[in-house]
């Protein structure tokens, strides 16, 4: 029997025993730590491999930096949280063949350009040599103070949104995208949202995070997924369609969240954050989408897997 | 000009800024976060690469789980923390060549044996492909309730000690050592303590990071240095004294402390906890080994560097 990325980490939660000071553990985008009598901490890592996250041909060094941090914010996006100050932590295993002062100097900018932004405080880190591609982990922490949005709470009828346009994110979007930060923010101060993931491994892998852990179903509209300019131009070139390109390219870093269908007319109402209803939650499993000529199937959940 | 592993790390301190939020930041074995009006947290990450850190042939997968784990705990335990419950996160880079489920589940049955054992709580973390060698980042906090020891704070006059046997850990104890937890908590709750930092880089190169920190010099006294019985056997066979394998082998993971005299008489005779002296703090600069025959000579800070 083959055992895929998800699977090892599914058989490594069996073995994890839950305790009342971690009411999310591992299986969401961060993980939420009661510590003492404070505030919950919301904590999440990442991991960035040369070759398979990133090239470093044609790319500069700065925007591996920057990715490495962007994308442990949008998992603490994900859980609807980032009020500064954050704390990050980073390590480095550096090829020989990139270790000179001029890379190792433009990374480090990278990562405090992005730093300085969200008012990320990088406190520590850790530094090897490798002999193979250069490896970067990012561990991103910061206090609790709104509600924790997860991947569980999705309801039937609820309204499925998205904070932007998808697909083709290998066109540049996977590295410089902005965590969408300042957007959680806003609207999980003002509003009432039941599930929430960002778009890592795509919106088909990663709405059936949310209704797997749910245990709903999601029906999807083709006709009002939001497509990038990027995604429309590689049409012909790449022989795949914006909504095969938005369904399963992954690396977007949008939210994809749900809310009961009065909460969302409210949310989509809003004027500071753009928001694009994509769908509803449905009885049952699986996710369908409803084509534009009107036919509806149903969708492998498929997206970017490691092993 | 060579810049190396340690003037990159003092390069990037140089740009991070000192908030008062952040007590202990970069530079130190772990960093220190005030969080809110809760206690401080006690925050490390630490980076491990097959070919630089551990091989796999011949070593079991158990081992280099716990290995990863091992690390970060005694960087915990050289800030005189480590009360339970810990919190870890854990990210793997994991080559085809070894992904099998055979060598997944081993590895984290290191990682978990470890865990339980010091009632580190598994809260997440992320699984990466690569086509280099294994890379593993764990990151470990937790509650800071006992006086934060620094790299900073010996005094002229203070006693240097050290809580195990030295030299020779490619043996085998750089992967099977038991991190010093139960030991600095139990000696940071009765005496007062300096400084401290553990060994993963040589006592050498350990004992200078304190001397730099705190601004003073060090005289190691080499008939006091305890040495393994491994590196006793090894003399003859790799032709190196044992004074030069516990002073330049590293990866020990020992506590290296400082306390003052008075102090320092009252820890060596603890009943509970086993340490052994082996010099003195002095003022002025550089690290100076008083030898068997009586001569002093000074030591250049020499460890393990990776670039």
């Amino acid at each position: 029997m083959k055992e895929n990325e998800f699977d090892y980490i599914a058989w490594i939660q069996k073995h994890l025993n839950h305790t009342s000071d971690v009411p999310v553990g591992s299986g969401d985008d961060a993980a939420v730590i009661k510590i003492g009598k404070a505030k919950n901490i919301v904590v999440t890592t990442d991991t960035i491999v040369e070759d398979v996250d990133f090239k470093t041909k044609n790319i500069a060094p700065e925007s591996i930096g920057y990715k490495s941090i962007a994308i442990s914010l949008s998992d603490i996006a994900a859980m609807g949280q980032g009020k500064p100050p954050l704390y990050a932590l980073i390590t480095v295993a550096l090829p020989k063949r990139l270790n000179t002062i001029s890379f190792r100097h433009r990374l480090f900018k990278g990562m405090h350009q992005i730093a300085k932004k969200y008012e990320v405080r990088i406190v520590g880190g850790d530094i090897s040599s490798t002999n193979g591609p250069l490896v970067i982990t990012s561990t991103i922490f910061g206090y609790n103070c709104l509600p924790i949005l997860t991947r569980a709470g999705a309801k039937v009828r609820d309204v499925i949104m998205v904070t932007g346009k998808l697909g083709g994110s290998l066109g540049g979007k996977h590295l410089f995208f902005a965590p969408r930060i300042k957007e959680v923010l806003y609207l999980n101060k003002r509003y009432k949202i039941n599930s929430m993931i960002d778009i890592s491994d795509g919106l088909c892998a990663d709405i059936s995070h949310i209704c797997n852990q749910s245990k709903v179903g999601a029906r999807l509209l083709e006709a009002f997924i939001p497509v990038t300019g990027f995604s429309i131009k590689q049409v012909h070139k790449i022989g795949k369609s914006t909504t095969q390109q938005a369904l399963y390219d992954g690396e977007d870093f949008e939210l994809l969240f749900t809310a009961s269908p009065t909460e969302a007319k409210r949310i989509i109402k809003n004027n500071k954050v753009k928001v694009y209803p994509i769908g509803f939650i449905t009885k049952g499993q699986g996710v369908y989408l409803q084509k534009i000529n009107g036919v509806t199937h149903c969708l492998k959940p498929e997206g970017y897997k490691h092993f």
